[in-house]
């Protein structure tokens, strides 16, 4: 076998780090336990993961934060893709719970006192990856309980990465920029009809046909509608300006026009995100019940709350979910001017 | 072909019936919406799997009911399998969930009007499932609103059911007629101990050996052991027993003992149906706000907080897991009396 | 409860039909075994997602019949969209294959014998299934023995969609009609190369710049390069002809461009669906493996090796991953005319 | 946050060596290609895998080994924990195909050529499994193809595990020692039987019990009946012994008698790998089929070939499914002796 002028897989690998990297506490104490070695590698792979989400992640926030992002270039096509393959990491990571879950909790209790006060809540990885998707140190449940878990290098780096435009931040800047409404495209339709003071004739033209469609219990939405799509303030600490949930819902409303099929897959691929990150928060919680019962986590006994509280209130891209309130039938959508519609569509 | 003596496919498997039980109300009204057979189909395969687990459960609850269980018979194994079944139907259930998020909210309002007011709440299967669990009537969230959605006769048949011993009690029964600390076998343990009030001398070596094991801040778990082990009141509302939760208890500290191999496993399953169930009531409430937002649902306004309430409180077995507190290390548990391991093992 | 107005769920979903559809046989001969109500409840629930793949299928292989596909409209997303509804009901039968595996050998034992000589191999739907997406009687591994299998009323059925362009088919035609080589927007590129018979200058410049990357032993692959892109001859036997394939590795190439996006996932889908198809396949063989050894299937003893064939032989859309060992590096390319270019985007 | 006196997160997994373990030759060569972190990362987990299924396999090989297992220790219970656990990691890494299956094949291209020659075959702990378990070298598809890519000091690792005995050889001894036949249990029996040359008088029983479940086209299967259990020239290059292969179908029959209800789980659980290891192959070919064609990947062009050959050939533990084709239904048994039957149970 020559292979000295090649590359050769496990060098290439590192798999001398890699598989050199499992050193379990029990067996340094003299009394080795055989699971420890399975919550070490969980853990690895969990950190390759998240690793792997930082890259994908960094380089959609990098086609993001251009100025501008040419539709006919591959920009969004990219973005979509990246974001479906962090959707298919985040469903390998939930499988993956599968795994550690065969440990069972008298197991564990075989090495358990040798790790603390480590604990998963020290993961940087994954609270940079939250920042990078627009979490808010701000927003965090249990400010403390989460500072006191990492070390003072890895706050600041999170806090570096917070003054940078996150991701949600930088959908909404996009959302914001759709020239749908501000420009020569709509002239016919504009000065035919009347906006009532909805930014824009169609707005008038779609709650009408949106008021059509509710029940009389629901009349309230329109109020709903009204704040979500219209009221700066009702927005200000929301994630999306009145304006980007407009162009959401444009999108999500004409979605089969060729220029809108991509900016659809990835509204709803930031939706699957938000789904599968609450899933996986979900096992965690119910594994780590079934772990250590109400004892303590190796994270102290704040974890077992702050997990809970997390998967309640750490959500970043459900407000794109807050526009499906606000849908309508195809066959009641007004329809578009002629040259918004051929703007639409391909050159050909 | 001949099969006029024998078994054909489609008749056995009643394909006439099955395959012509689709009839999508928007095409009825002339207004076809391919989706609703989506719609249609994800909900009876459903049902079917309900009235499987519906079977497996009749038959759990069957071996359960006997006065006795003799481990030398085929019981706990059937129990055990059947509960392992009922799991790998949740994780397809679970699993399906994903076809129906294929449907996108728009594709959704082509045929939603058709079907009101029919709502996946009124589907009485799955109530039924609940109830032989062990879901009471009185610890359910909304009852106005569950009772609402159920016909008269589908609410008469959940309540006869509650009648009958649920899971959870025969579970309760069962580890309540162990004869771990009652009999003769630890006659010789018995006599040499002191039992502090603890009911026999195994439990307060066990709870000295535990309380060993508490880090400072930990110590007022022992009140909690208390409680759980020996305090009538404090069960007198919970489902297991202080007997059972010893039992409960005993069994995961020794399950390797050839006799208690299967009763963990038992206890294991049910622990996991719990949480299966609970992520299925998760991936439920994500997948109805991505489809209709905050507008109510086919089932009403109420529909979705119901959702959520039943996620957080509608567990069965998760007293269970409130035992994991309170396990220690192999290296630190009493050794039981000869008498006992030998009553443990085989005959061999 | 009043619903005399409304729809009422179990009336919608027909339950009355679809819950009293499960007759076991070894309960009407009066030996009862448990688990013949998950077979019957695992094959019907089979049955119905056929039923729902044929729908798909249906709508899918409707739009692919038009004359012309409009690509300003929603033809080719609504292609995809439903194709990857049908990767997903896939990959929830292949998930479904865990549940018939709770059952063991010895509990099939306990009914097999009353369903003779019922078999799998009698599902018309699936075969049906099959015939739309392509396969073709003439292509199927042990004809008899699939005849044997099925009804005459279902073998004319077949035949009858074999008639009907199937949708291999009407993907060959579709790719043969992209007018990217035979049209006016190549003009200044056709005018300035040379095509060495290659159809189109751009090929005689795609395969120099292919046989550029071609290691020394890699060569050979210069010939099936002529024979897949340019032999009628190689290719008449084959489902794409030369000038399909030509088509279908631009868009891999080129699927960048926004006119190519959609055209490249639906591409990329039908090859999912060959390989989970595969990997069902897989699983059912290992499944009636693991419960009748090699003991005569209900089908017959020629079943199991009509399954290994079928594995082997019955894919449809392999034929597209032919295209793959042709690629080169983006950043090898031939650039594309500006005029082109420009038709393969957005008008704006 | 003080941590001095205490493990933390990142130190206690190594996550310097972990994290840093990753350098792109597409960035070393400055031609950076966004898809390269994403190989590496996935075969870097896969490595991690690789290394828990070794550690749970040398424990399991461990226990084995004992020249006889107590069946009132934990060691059978341990052993079939344990292989659950490396089923649970082998359907993760199955689900792990569709995370690399996100690079498209032009992505693969950006930096395939970088990586020349390494390749998977050159993972040499994969091989190690494959030889713990029981795959001999002498057994192998293309035995140079496979030598060409390890390195020597990895083929003799391999070499030396070979002459230790496999988890396939100990499973056969152990089945050997199963006392059911040969010991004082079985007198009652014996003294009334007549055996006719089938060790003893129960498989003279079991098989005329079989005869009569066989259709007169199955009669043909009495031969590979004794040739299975009785012929030592048939099975002697087969990896179970007649006599291993009798008290497997034994534990298969009897199964529902606790003695017998963990090793039953054991035989279920190899079986299970095997089904789980080739579903895994099958995607690992349908994945490089997609990924590259037929061109040669980066393990040269024999990869393919070996990929099918091994998916068909490197079964280990199938030889147990042969015993599916000899069972009967319980109600047709042979009873057994009370003694037997009261050691095959509990003491109590």
């Amino acid at each position: 076998m020559e292979r000295e002028d090649g590359v050769y897989y496990g060098d290439y690998l590192q798999l001398d780090k890699i598989l050199n990297a499992q050193e379990p506490k029990s067996e340094i104490e003299g009394k080795a336990a055989h699971d420890e070695m399975l919550f070490i590698i969980v853990h690895q792979t969990y950190e390759l993961w998240f690793k792997q989400m930082k890259h994908e992640m960094e380089s959609i926030v990098g086609i993001m934060t251009k100025p501008t992002i040419n539709e006919n270039s591959a920009d969004i096509y990219m973005v979509v893709h990246r974001l479906k393959r962090i959707i298919s990491i985040w469903e390998l990571s939930i499988k993956q719970v599968d795994v550690i879950e065969t440990m069972t909790p008298l197991d564990f209790l075989d090495f358990r006192d040798f790790l603390r006060p480590a604990s998963g809540f020290q993961s940087y990885q994954f609270k940079i990856l939250e920042a990078m998707m627009g979490l808010r140190f701000k927003d965090r449940h249990g400010k403390e309980f989460y500072k006191k878990h990492l070390r003072p290098e890895h706050i600041d780096t999170i806090a570096e990465i917070e003054k940078h435009p996150s991701l949600i931040e930088l959908v909404n800047n996009w959302l914001e920029r759709m020239p749908f409404f501000n420009d020569q495209y709509w002239e016919d339709y504009k000065r035919s009809g009347d906006n009532n003071g909805l930014d824009h004739p169609f707005w008038n033209d779609y709650k009408a046909a949106y008021t059509n469609t509710l029940l009389p219990e629901e009349m309230k939405n329109l109020e709903g509608f009204d704040l979500l799509f219209f009221n700066e303030d009702f927005n200000a600490k929301r994630r999306l300006s009145p304006k980007a949930n407009r162009s959401a819902l444009f999108i999500m409303l004409y979605r089969d026009y060729p220029l809108l099929t991509l900016p659809f897959q990835l509204l709803d691929a930031l939706l699957e995100i938000d789904e599968l990150m609450s899933t996986w928060r979900t096992r965690h919680i119910s594994m780590v019940s079934r772990m250590i019962g109400s004892r303590p986590g190796t994270g102290g006994s704040e974890g077992a709350s702050y997990l809970k509280a997390s998967r309640d209130k750490h959500f970043i891209f459900n407000v794109i979910a807050d526009m499906n309130s606000f849908l309508i039938e195809r066959s009641r959508l007004p329809e578009l001017s002629s040259s918004l519609q051929s703007r639409l569509g391909f050159r050909s």
